[in-house]
């Protein structure tokens, strides 16, 4: 089959287009599935850069988990498509199924979702023509939307879930999403929108009219002073941060809290390493969460959502599985809002 | 009356002892108590010094609320007295009353606790003979415990149980607890055992007799490479680590820190400014916990564990209220374990 390789961290010459890899075949109780899309992640990028760091050393070269990493793999976490095989144990009946992957792969409660395999990273993903997952992950869907739309939602959406989730982030507060033009600021301004959340979104300039257009409340200019900006939009405090930026801007992401007010974080792309006042936590009572990935019950929400139409796909490119490396560049050009799609 | 002023932000000559404060006049719904003794708190000589900084500058110069203080002020929350006089609307019957007063001055919600007055910090407290509180601050007592014993309790076993609280502390679960031989932690590590957790405590060598004697299950020694001691003790990871020492430990701490697991802090004696690695954050999925003073019922609840023997008050030492100096010399020396109280 064709699919795309990462042979070791690195550039995106770490990226191998092949179009001899062997097909994989389910084991039991598993499905195999004709990948029609997947959708591009910042993890994947992450973990072909080797940039998560170790508990002990924030320079060493690892993927997520901080370990080592086992090459070649082929990346993509989000898939969608049609089943056309199953594995020992699997009913033949689910062949032709369409289906949308959860790719967050454990079993167990919440505490598994922590050291969870995910797709793509610890076992072979959706940048190939097939791909094969545990059947439970293979959620059958009726859908209006089509394949790209559909395999724009696991990963985003589902970690913008879990990170407003494990914020308790209720009706009538007031939320500030950071990278609100891309996938997780994206959908978490829509989720939190559909929670009855007043909603802040911070993005570049070029992007706020698409922004308003997702049902913000208020658009604030990545580049702007984040406090003068909210007092400037009558807002003197947010009861929550949705961040995945971090950076030189979390001292003030932290100052914009009210009293008890929670931030929660599932990436940094703008750092991770940073500088906090522990007095400001303390005094003021805030609470800092992490968050990665989601749940299956966020997975199940997220396609809820989606299919009442509170969740809008938004996927601004569509890339041939041969054009990834096209993809990734113009994912870290980030002149889009939404998800970039391989269609293998 | 006699008394402790503080007459500015600054080091012990910013404490003045005199003979010839006015005797204060409790208003309507106060009380007026004869102090019998009244606790030493980090947080005096925190706001002696200034040393909370600002939101937006760390060596910047205030109390607590990092806002103007207002000089002079008789320091001194933690009181245990009598009643002798009352302000209008407060029954006379309370005369004579032996109390222990609740110092977090606040009305209404766990929110209202954030910006909550405290006694001694926002209004005149216990360094002196007589202080004035509102009524229902005063709780009437009838303890075998003696006054230095019962001052010694309402901000640091207070502000333990929040910590345990606001961290979700489960029977079962490991805490590691820093600055286990001071008010706060030495508190901390009965609490945690009182709820059925196994405790790891942080202490310096020369304390750590004492700590096991409050029911530690292990002891480190504050110097030791805390991760390797852990792991010497056969603990992997604990579920919950109560800090108020942060500084350089901090890292470490959160390394320390199972999956999902909670850090919480009320502290930081040895620096509150601290480089935090975020991806360490999000991707254990940890949570980090601010926490301040205690509410109410957290107080309640701390009266009732030390009536019921689970909490002993442990007072290392007692002064005269006009040797306040020399007390917070030794209370800087940290040469022992539990709570300095002075004697008016």
């Amino acid at each position: 089959m064709r699919a795309v390789l990462l042979t070791r961290h690195g550039g995106p010459d770490a990226l191998e287009y092949r179009e001899d890899v062997p097909d994989p075949e389910p084991g039991p109780g598993e499905v195999r599935i004709r990948v029609r899309a997947a959708a591009l992640n910042n993890t994947d990028l992450w973990t072909r850069e080797g940039a998560y760091g170790a508990p002990d050393d924030p320079d060493a070269v690892h993927g997520w988990r901080r370990e080592a990493f086992v090459f070649p793999r082929i990346q993509g976490a989000d898939v969608a498509g049609g089943i056309d095989a199953v594995g020992p144990g699997v009913p033949a009946t689910r062949i032709g199924e369409r289906v949308l992957v959860d790719p967050m792969l454990y079993d167990g409660d919440e505490r598994a979702l922590v050291d969870t395999d995910y797709l793509g990273s610890e076992r072979d993903g959706g940048f190939a023509e097939l791909v094969t997952v545990p059947a439970a992950n293979a959620h059958a869907v009726r859908s209006d939307l089509d394949d790209a739309e559909l395999a724009s939602l696991p990963t985003a959406a589902t970690t913008a879930m879990r990170m407003l989730g494990r914020a308790g982030l209720a009706a009538g507060e007031t939320v500030l999403v950071t990278g609100a033009s891309g996938g997780v600021g994206s959908a978490a301004v829509q989720i939190a929108k559909d929670r009855g959340a007043v909603v802040v979104a911070v993005a570049g300039a070029a992007k706020h009219e698409a922004i308003r257009a997702l049902g913000a409340d208020v658009v604030v200019d990545r580049e702007a002073d984040l406090l003068g900006a909210l007092h400037a939009a009558g807002i003197d405090s947010v009861d929550v941060v949705a961040d995945v930026v971090a950076g030189p801007s979390f001292g003030a992401l932290l100052r914009a809290l009210a009293p008890l007010g929670r931030y929660v974080v599932a990436g940094a792309i703008a750092g991770p390493v940073v500088e906090t006042d522990l007095r400001t936590i303390y005094l003021r009572q805030l609470t800092v969460v992490g968050s990665s990935f989601g749940t299956h019950a966020d997975f199940a929400a997220v396609v809820d959502l989606a299919a009442r139409g509170a969740l809008r796909p938004l996927v601004a490119g569509r890339y041939p599985l041969a054009e990834l490396g096209r993809a990734q560049a113009d994912f870290v050009a980030k002149g889009f809002v939404g998800k970039l799609v391989v269609l293998p």
